[in-house]
């Protein structure tokens, strides 16, 4: 029998890649989801078709909660504005501790099922400047765990991102090679009600460029 | 301006006990509390009582999220029987990474609103063994935010648990020292319908025996 893995799975380029990556690694996927409140959720509609190929619908868990609580956060208020894209700082669609939060409900859903492995799409080199997307977060947290949790100090459950030191463009090839379909991922912050992409927010901007480099079309759709 | 803190306040004794503190040292308090699907939610209602007694009703917030994906956790699967006292392994009780999903959710509440203390009622002497209430955990877990955050980079946001090194004797004789009305705090998991504690559950031996050594009388309902 396979190793049990779950992998946080939101329907977005990187999250589908790691899903595909998995899968490619022989491991019994467990994929979750959360549902925060984000004002793209149109990405978990999107990611249905994903785990419809994989044959992994019903296998998915979604994890509702209600990050309202945190009212600085452009991501999850939507009485406030998308940035553009600017390097010099973090910008307002960082939710506050987030990758801590999921990794943390993962966690504890890794104990339930017995997964020892725990699969995130995080990656430090085409990023937004999270603090949550750099390997010494998930050091960190990963001895937090080996500390504080039952299994952690039974046997172990690590968090692992196979991409965290790829760029987005080297993603997108890895993706291409495990026969990711692209065009049912999506990445942008701020689309339309009929899910077209912003082109001008961090994400899509990372996106895009990330298939430009890579030789490849967005099969997305832009507005 | 005093400074802004958080308190995970479930209105057990530990919790309670710890808000009295936090209000002594001359903290701004804001308290939160979480609402998980525990069956003794009747702590919650009791916790009313007090917030009210220190006017911080309206600044608690309480945050919702539905941990039955952790099926084998007796406190939160209702077909599973809570155990009685065996100090001998980690207890079916123990909810899998609760305490590291309850500060991840407040670290970004006090990034939201720029609090540096998280206060946490853990402690490590008179517990269930659950691995998330050592103080191993909270080094490691405060390290993380330190790296994971974007307060925690910029400033610094701190868990504390003031009595994570006292016997339940002695926070009780700290509370009773603050002025705290141990008759508003719940701290038995399995209650009767009517919010009566059982006596025998592991909560309910630690909180008893406190009282005991502590030389004072439990004001609590067993049935």
């Amino acid at each position: 029998m396979s190793e049990k893995c779950i992998v946080l799975f939101s329907g977005g380029l990187d999250s589908t890649t790691v899903l595909a990556y998995a899968l490619s690694q022989g491991y019994d996927v467990w994929p979750l989801t959360f549902l925060y409140g984000q004002r793209h959720e149109v990405e978990v509609a999107k990611s249905e078709k994903t785990l419809e190929k994989y044959g992994l619908t019903e296998r998915r868990r979604i994890f509702r909660m209600d990050l309202s609580l945190y009212s600085k956060c452009s991501l999850t208020n939507s009485e406030l504005e998308i940035p553009e894209y600017d390097p010099s700082h973090i910008p307002t669609t960082y939710v506050p501790a987030r990758n801590i939060i999921f990794l943390s409900i993962a966690t504890g859903y890794a104990e339930t099922i017995g997964a020892k492995k725990i699969f995130i799409g995080v990656n430090s080199v085409d990023y937004s400047g999270y603090p949550d997307c750099r390997p010494e977060f998930i050091e960190a947290f990963n001895k937090t765990i080996s500390v504080g949790t039952k299994q952690g100090c039974e046997s172990k459950i690590e968090v692992v991102s196979p991409i965290m030191r790829m760029s987005k463009c080297e993603i997108i090839r890895l993706g291409t090679s495990l026969g990711v379909d692209y065009s049912l991922t999506h990445s942008c912050y701020d689309p339309t009600p009929e899910g077209l992409s912003c082109g001008v927010c961090d994400s899509c901007r990372l996106r895009l460029e990330g298939f430009r480099q890579a030789g490849l079309t967005d099969p997305v759709k832009y507005r």
